[in-house]
Order: C-alpha cells, then sequence, then structure tokens
C-alpha cells in the first residue's frame, strides 16, 4: 500500500545495503573499533567542520538521548526540555529511569524560545529555595522538532548564548537533522550546530539507515570513560561495524545531504498536492513530515488505500495526521496520492 | 590476518544478507510490529516447541540481559549468578545501573552448582536477618557459558527443580545458545531449555547475525506492557524490522543450526590442531571456543600472524588465550593456522 | 526573634518530649519492632476508623513520597501531580532518582480539578502511541496543599472514583494533614480520607513532632516486604523507637488533634490582624498558612523583627511571603505581631 | 529483661535529652541550617583535628552509605568492600538502588587485606577489557568492622596509600567509630582518620543518640551541592535541629568518648564473666561486640532470660550469637549475667 506514514517504514538507502555486502568478509575487531566505525568517525568530524570533534555511533533515537543526556549531566541537575519533547512524550520515561528530571518549557510547534529559557534560568536563579530543586544543566532541543519545525540560526544562537552564560550545556537531538540542513528554508548549516552545541547527534534510523546515530562532542569535552557508559547502557553493539559501515556509506559522495534533499523535493511535492486538493493543513512545515486536518469521514476513506500517521484529535468530527517522505518516496508515490485524494 | 579472535569478528552469513536485500523495498510498520518481525516471532516458537510462547526481539546480549532482568524482578528481588557469570563481570555495571543487586555463588568453569544454589537459598530463608537482604528472585546461567562449558540436562533440571521449589525465576542467557546446542557433546536441547526456564534468549549477534537476540517467554509470563518496558530501556529499534529479517532468515531452512554445527565442526578441527601441536589446554570445551595456555614467549610470537583473545593471566610467564570460531571460519583457517603453529 | 515562618522552626510538643523521657530506659528491639511502635501503629488504625489499616512509620516528607510512590508503581507507570505538588518542585528530583516519572497536571492554588484528571486519562488512553508513554499509575495530592488550600469532601469523592475507574492508586500526601482535619472549613473527615485513598500518610513533622510521618495503607494493600523496601531507601531507623513514641503521643488523649486546632485558632487570629492591618492576601486559607502580598520596602523593614517565608516574586516591586502558625504560637505571638504590622 | 542484644536497643544517653529538653523553645531555622546543627559541626570539626573539614548531619547509616558513596563516585564507579560490608550484606541492596556496584574483596574478620586490595586493582589496571568492567572509584571500610574488629594504623596506612597512588577514595563506615577510639588496644585516633581517609563518618545512633551520624569531608573535597544531594536521598529532615542538638551535646565535655569509654569498660567485664564461665568465643574483639558460640540447648535455656542476638549458625549443634554493649549497660548487668551463666 502507498505509504507516507514515516520515514522509518522502509529498508536502507541501497547504497548502504551495497556497503554491507561489499565490508561483509572482512574480519574486523568488535565493540565498535573496527577499521569502517573509525574511517566514519573520522568522515563525520570532517563533515562537521571539526576535524578533532570526538564521535560515537550509537543505534537508536532514545538509547541515544539518554546516554548522552545521562553521561553530560551532574548528579544534581535535570534537562530543560519543551512540553513535547521527544524525551518528556515519547520515550516511555527512559529518562527519569536513568533518574533524571525532564524541567518543562512552553512548545511553540515543538521548539522553545530564548525568552522562556532565559525567564526560567533568571527566575530559578533568584529562588532562595532551589537548593531543594533540581538544577537546569542542559538544554535539549531537537532540530527539526517532533513537529517538522526548524530553529532560525539566530533563534539557536540567542539559546546557545543563554546556555554558555548559564554553564548549561546544549544538547541537540538531530534524529532528522539531515531534513533541516537541507531544507529549502533554513540558515542554520552544520557548522552552526556544531559551533553552537555542546553535543548533538546525526541521526541515521530515519535518514536511509538501517539503524544508528552518530553522536559528536565538537569541544574535547567528551565524558570521561565514554565507552564504559555505553556498554553500562547496553548499548554497545558487539559487531559494531553495522553501525560504522553505515555511516561510511552515508558520509561518503555527500549521500546522507542526497537522501535528505530527495525527500525535501518530495515534501514540496507533497505539500502542493494538498494545497491543490484543498486540504487544510495543521502545519506546514520546511521539513519532511506534513500535518493536516481531516474530516473523520476522509480519514476513513483514505485509510484503505493510503498508509499516514494518526497524530492527534483536533475536534469531535476532526483530526490531525501526519504525511512524512523519506529516501525512499517516489515521484510516482506523490502522483498516486494526487488520484486517491 | 587469520582471526580466530571471537565470533562476532565477521558479518553477517550471506543468508541473511540476501534476505535484507530481498525485503528492502517493503514498505513496513515501524517499532517490531512488521510482518518479517511477526513472521520471525512465529518461527522461534516454532523452534522452541512451544507455538504460543511469546517472542521479543531485542539487539544485543547486555541490553537483553538488563531489560530482561529489570523486568522480571520485583523491588526486593536480585539475581545469583556465576562469580564469573557476564552480568556480574563484563557489562560495566548494567545490571546495578537499574537498580538491582548480583549475588554472587561460586564458579566451577563458569557454571553454577545445584548444591552451591541449594546451600545459598536455605541460609539465605534460615536467616533471621533476611529482611535486611536483597531476596533472590531469579538465577542467571549462561549456556554455553563464559567459558565454552555446557550444563548437562541432569544438571539444569536440578536448577529449575531447585528454581521452582523456592518461586525463583530461571533466567538462561544463551548468546551462544546455537552452539550449545549443536555441540557433539549435549544431552540438552532446545524443548528443555523451553521446558526448564523461565525465560531465556537464543543469541543472533554471536551466531551469524549482524545484531539481535530473541528473549523467549515459554510459560504465558510475558511481563505486563513488556514493549514499554523494552521502550524505557531505549531498546526499541524504529526499524526493528533489522532483526526481524534477520530471525526470519536464522530460522528458516534450518539456518540457525547450520551455522552453530559448523562452527562447532571447525572448532573440533581446531581442537586437533591445537592437540597435534601440543598445546596445553585451559579448558578444552565442547563448544566454539577454546582455551589454552602460552608462553608469553609464544603469544607474542604468534600475534604477529594470527588474531586471538586476551583471557586472563595465568602465571608470570604464561597467560590464558581464547580461540573462537564461527559460520565464517573456513577449513582452511584451520589449516592457515596449522602450518603456524 | 519573633517568628512565623513555618510551622517546624520549633522543637517538640512539650508532651512528645515528656515521654521521651519516660521512655528512655526501657530496652527494646530495634527497626521499629519495639512495643512503643506498635502501640503507635494501633492507635493510628484506631484514628483512621480501620483497626486492621497496615501502619508505617517514616522519618521525612520528602522520604515517605519516594517510599511509598517507588513501592505502589509498576515499572511502567508514572504519578500525576499538580504542577506545584511538592514532588514535583520541591524534592531536588527524589522521586525522578528512583526511575519514576511525574506527570503534570494543571494546578488551581495547588489542588487538581477531577475534570483535569479526568480528561487526561481519557486522552491518555485513546491515544495509539500510549506504549511509548508513561502510564499513569496513581494520583499525588496534598491535603492540605502546599498552598495551604483544602479540597472538599466532594472533590476528593471525584477524584477516588475516576482513579478506582482505571484502576490507579490515589496517594495523599498529608505532611500537613491534622491542620486540614481541624480547619474550620471543611468537610473532609480522616474516615473519608481512610475510604477514599489507597494510602495516605500523616504527617507529625509539621504537627508537633520532631520527625515522623505515618504511612496508613487502609485495604489490606501494603506492598510485598515493604520494611524491606524501607530499608532499601536508607529510611529505617535502628532505633525505631524515637519515631513510635512520638507518634504514641500525639495519637493519645488527641493530642495530635489539640495540636492542629490550637495552630488553626492561631492562624485565625493571624488573620484577624493582617485584614485588620490592611494587608493584601495573595491566598487566604484555612488552614495554618497564609499568603500575603507586601511590597517590597514593607518586605525589608518587617524583616527586621519578624521571620516569615519568601514565597515568590509578585511583580516588580511586591513579592508573596507566606505567615504560618503550629503547636508554639501563642496569643502573645499574634499580638506582638499586631504591635509590629 | 536483661538486654545485650544490640547497642541500639535502649533509648538516648541522658545529657542528650537533658538539652533537647533545655532548647526545645528556641526558634530556628529548618533543614539543619540551625545554630545548634552549626554547632555541632564546629564541634565536630575540632574534635577531628581540622578546623575546616566540611561536616554534614545524616539520620542513620544506611542512609549514610548510600548518600556518602552515590555522592563521591564517578558513574563509571564503584565501591570495592569486604565480602561481610554492611552496604553488600544487610542494606537491602540501597547501594545498587542507586545504580552503583559492590565490588567484593576477601573478608578477614570483617576486615579487608592490603595486599587484596593491592592486587585487585593491578589486575584491573592490566585487564585489556577493563572498559567492560567497573571502575573501583572507593573503598569502603568499616571500623569497627561489623564483626567488631580494628584496623591497626599500619593497615589503614597501607590501604589509604593504595587508594591515593590509584587515585581511590578511601570511605570508613564510622557507625560504632566511638567504641574503636576507645578502645583499649588500638593504635588508631581520630586524627589518623581525618588524615588518611577521604570521607568517613561518626555515628550517633549505636554511641548514645536517638539517631544520627556525622559525615565528615576532611579535605576540602564536599561534593558539588551535597545539600541538594541529601534532599535528592530524601535524608534532609525539615528540623534538622534534632541531629544538631545531640551532636551537639555528644561533643561538648567530651560526652561522645565517655559514651564509648563505658562500653568499653562493660564489655572487658562481659568478657572477663564469659571466660570465667566457660564460654568458646567466636571472635574476642577489642570493641563492644562479643560473638560466642553456644550450644542451641543452652541458647534455648539462656534466652529466657537475657536478650541476645543471633549471628550465623555454627555447625549442627550450635550457633554464634553476640553480647553488645552500650552507653546503658551497667555493671548490675554484668553482675546479673554472671548469675545467669
Amino acid at each position: 500500500m502507498l505509504s507516507f506514514e514515516c520515514d522509518y517504514n522502509n529498508g536502507a538507502h541501497p547504497a548502504i545495503l551495497k556497503r554491507l555486502l561489499e565490508t561483509n568478509n572482512s574480519t574486523q575487531v568488535g565493540y565498535g573499533e573496527d577499521e569502517f566505525t573509525t574511517h566514519a568517525k573520522h568522515l563525520i568530524a570532517e563533515f562537521c567542520g571539526k576535524p578533532d570533534a570526538e564521535v560515537y555511533l550509537l543505534t537508536g533515537g532514545t538509547q541515544t538521548n539518554v546516554v548522552v543526556l545521562s553521561a553530560i549531566l551532574k548528579p544534581f541537575e535535570g534537562v530543560l526540555t519543551a512540553r513535547t519533547g521527544h524525551i518528556h512524550t515519547h520515550e516511555a520515561g527512559a529518562l527519569e529511569y536513568t533518574g533524571t528530571k525532564a524541567i518543562e518549557l512552553p512548545s511553540h510547534n515543538g521548539k522553545i524560545k530564548p525568552e522562556d529559557l532565559s525567564e526560567y534560568l533568571s527566575a530559578f536563579y533568584a529562588d532562595v529555595n532551589r537548593e531543594h530543586m533540581v538544577f537546569p544543566g542542559a538544554v535539549y532541543i531537537s532540530h527539526p522538532t517532533e513537529y517538522g519545525t526548524l530553529y532560525s540560526r539566530s533563534e539557536l544562537v540567542a539559546i546557545s548564548s543563554i546556555c554558555r552564560s548559564y554553564g548549561i550545556r546544549l544538547f541537540l537531538d538531530g534524529a532528522r537533522l539531515g531534513y533541516g540542513l537541507m531544507s529549502y528554508n533554513t540558515d542554520v548549516s552544520i557548522q552552526d550546530i556544531t559551533d553552537l552545541c555542546d553535543v548533538f547527534y546525526i541521526g541515521g534510523t530515519k535518514v536511509g539507515a538501517l539503524c544508528g546515530e552518530a553522536v559528536v562532542f565538537p569541544n574535547g569535552n567528551l565524558p570521561q570513560h565514554f565507552p564504559n557508559h555505553v556498554k553500562k547502557h547496553g548499548a554497545m553493539l558487539a559487531k559494531g561495524r553495522l553501525i560504522g559501515i553505515q555511516f561510511e556509506a552515508l558520509f561518503s559522495d555527500g549521500l546522507y545531504c542526497m537522501i535528505a534533499l530527495h525527500a525535501i523535493e518530495m515534501a514540496e511535492r507533497l505539500k502542493a498536492v494538498l494545497h491543490e486538493k484543498g486540504y487544510r493543513f495543521f502545519l506546514e512545515t520546511d521539513t519532511n513530515q506534513q500535518f493536516v486536518i481531516l474530516s473523520n469521514e476522509e480519514m476513513n476513506r483514505l485509510s484503505h488505500y493510503v498508509r499516514f500517521s494518526y497524530w492527534e484529535r483536533y475536534d469531535s468530527s476532526h483530526t490531525v495526521v501526519r504525511f512524512a517522505t523519506s529516501w525512499s518516496t517516489t515521484i510516482d508515490d506523490i502522483e498516486s496520492l494526487r488520484r486517491l485524494l
């Protein structure tokens, strides 16, 4: 069936599978000490414009969020997040399971506002009872957000500047970072992210890989014994090559950006079709996820022909649904959708 | 370089890669709800002779150990393990990170003795201070053990019987289960394991897959909301198909057993070569891992030609090293080794 | 200095000290197995109108909140709380440190509204992604709240009824319960609380004791091996008699209620003085805490003569402060305050 | 009944109760910021011969062990302890509940040997797989131990020296420290402990107080935001004065040492009686706990007249029991015991 359900409903980009085949007979050391992983880390650091950045390859997004946050926070610290942040809503309490509190900021289509952050921090440090409270130790943002929205460069600069003035780490969840970088409507580059964040990750799972997220510590700030920390979270693969090979492929010959750009192009066509057919947008974004309000009848009708994601209830007779594109979305898919709508 | 370092120094068995290629264009639901995973679960339950067993697919061994143990233990319980148990020695404290204590029993070449278990439990329940102690809630065994050794059927029956008489769960770490089942010298079948254990897993990573461990709850005893628990541990893959496809391949056409049997055959040849060349065994096992005592000079000499694993110091001038076989070990490898020794 | 800072700025009610002296030479078993504790538990169960209620004596409020919540929640569950709930704001992340998430509901002067609770739960169970979310397992309310406010009986009935219809536990933090029960303006009795809650505690520390909180499980629902759980939290006193003796005194001859009633009487006089002097209330409550808005100049002037608590910033030139009464507040204190204002 | 069961079977030393009475009407700030606590901290630092040592007052032993260890260990570290260490045996897994592993060393009547420690550490740092293991971050010793035994000064010097050479913290559990300092047969002074340990505590509960343990960080090494950490563990009393007043009394006029010396004197008399009556010692110690082997018949006979503690099974017909003295033991008690034996 035609599927716009999400960006992880498919297999890997063919170039990745090809590379898995080519390297299969190579004998390698385990636990991410293999040559492919080493090469991939080097390629990623180069991509970030910071050759001496420390890069680690993990398996999935929730895992990466908790491994990173529990490594960078001190015992008395928690993490600030938008009310809609993935760590706060859809990770089954994985963050709290590591003993850490999520401190909520308002969400503006998935983003936090620098002024809300600033206000929270100044109020916190003015509070005489703060020794009985969780100290803000990091800010979690996603880019693109869970709603497909993007921070502008000036917003990131403002957030980063506030974090630095308070000695707080800025952590960017880039599970879909490629779509942010390749958006037609962004002024944020990977170099900006490297400059402005203390740690971030470049998502593979949702940008063409079978699995894998590349964590980047750009500033010589790798937590002490980080591999031990990864192991303690059950997040170290014996055959670490599995992720190394995929990221080697993604960051060779510009594949990562090409995959993301393709999905963006498909998303632009998708938006055009939705507009043409008179659909009402809940949120029209500059990345690969689009949110549309359907009447419940229309939603039921469509669900027989095309897969999309339930997002949330809109009102008693309407629902917000999500359409997403990925490396595997084709122009034919878009045209088929046009015919169905 | 010739490598007998471990059973995860290679890629996937070619049949697994082939299946990844064939299925790559299929659009599927995420998070392990895909058709391949469903099929794989069914095949595994059949393999265990218990069609209604509940099967879950996780990524790696340490992750599986902590996800399972933290799910089956009650808040006042810990887990009994041999002093050499993987959870107690080489998982970076992952178990304790979930708040759980490992309670140590003596190790006999990696195994626990039923009498030691029995004695511990009777002493515990005779202790008037036990309300201040961690209650024994589960027994962890590995089969094959970390030392490549195997339990006999009568030993497993005895351990299982003790566990059941005390209401304690028996959990078998089968990261290398295939090699145990296909050993020339075992009387333990998968049906025995299914009958005698409360939960166990069938290892993929070390038996031909890229990653993946299949957890089996045979007795309608799946913990409540287990997928939520998996998610909370950061152990749920968005593209769950990655593991589903691999286990579908492993449990179609007897592949899993064939891979294991091949490695056992290679291990038997390896043992013959080691004997022929007069090497001294630290532990000669019936599975795919063999432990040899080398003088440090010999160890250094060999290390230029062949990879093996440092195991432990034997004495001031000798070291215990491990040679392992896997799906990718060939007769040529064994012959090359014979020429080198 | 005159002090209305809080209800824990003093020592113990003299009757409690007297009882500590009388019993000092008695030799007793440790760890809360002493005769005084046993007697106190019996007296408390009688006070609750449920002679077979299970009662446990712990030391302080934060400790009690986390010991109880971590004991009653299942691994996939979190706790619903008002945004202003003590567990969510002023316990330094103690709850999350036990691996548990606080799920936020709106706060109405410290209280949750039954309709907000109901709406949250129905939305949760309608959400197709709920297996990726933290399940609501308990509702935390405080009575009196952190703002000195009280639930009405009908509100408690509504909340309890919603909880029971969803199979969720209702936990009432009664750190200041005495003041709620003895308020001039409440229709909630201890019997109501016993009937409507699944677990609650009767605070000692803030109602005349040196330390101590009495947890009541009214329905035969004591968690398995609860003393072991208490020990695991470092919350078991070797000389458990210290708390037993205090609660024995508090629940003999109606002392607990008399202490609370006295503080309520003083609070009523305090309110009258504040009104008489034209102070503006931020929140005028029916319990022992009153919240007043002071200009910053007035706040500074008063702070030289009388202690009160900073509560929160009101606007750029005004501050909310708290005045509290306790067993040790005297009519003279109130008159002295009248002269100062 | 005559009771030698333990050193916490009684109330507080009368001088402590007297001080609680005298101070009861004083109005004070909460949470350990009161004048008594401040004064007590000062007195304790003086007692330790280190006026600028940082001192914190907690409630009980298990609580103190986990609050301290979880504060001083880094995320990749665990704690080395004798097999019989209290944290490893009788704290219900409180240590592991904070995510920390206990790493076991052999026990020699409750003590660790410097050579065992040294051997463990050199083997650990020689192990190529150590990144998959828990790093040794601290050494836990008790003095007196759980078996009433004492380290010699030279043993403490050796252990401390090993710790410092590896950058590992030395933590001394002094729940019964007074009895160690006042033993007739020790060369270890409080100044030695202050010099040789990185953190230790001076037990109050078992040396005459109702509750309370004084943690000392002698070297300007107080963990960052330690009060926040205490709060997070539910270990901060609202009426912190309760512990402050007790320690103020204990460290005024030499009371702490006098209490301990009295118990030692009683223990010496007790040993003489046990010898005189021909009892067989399991362990005859230099502190306030003595371990005797009784035939089960004798044990049953005695248990009708005198309380003692079951320690452990000796053989099928004999049991090890413990007799302990404390501030409240009198010469009359010893004489009564002599008549009973």
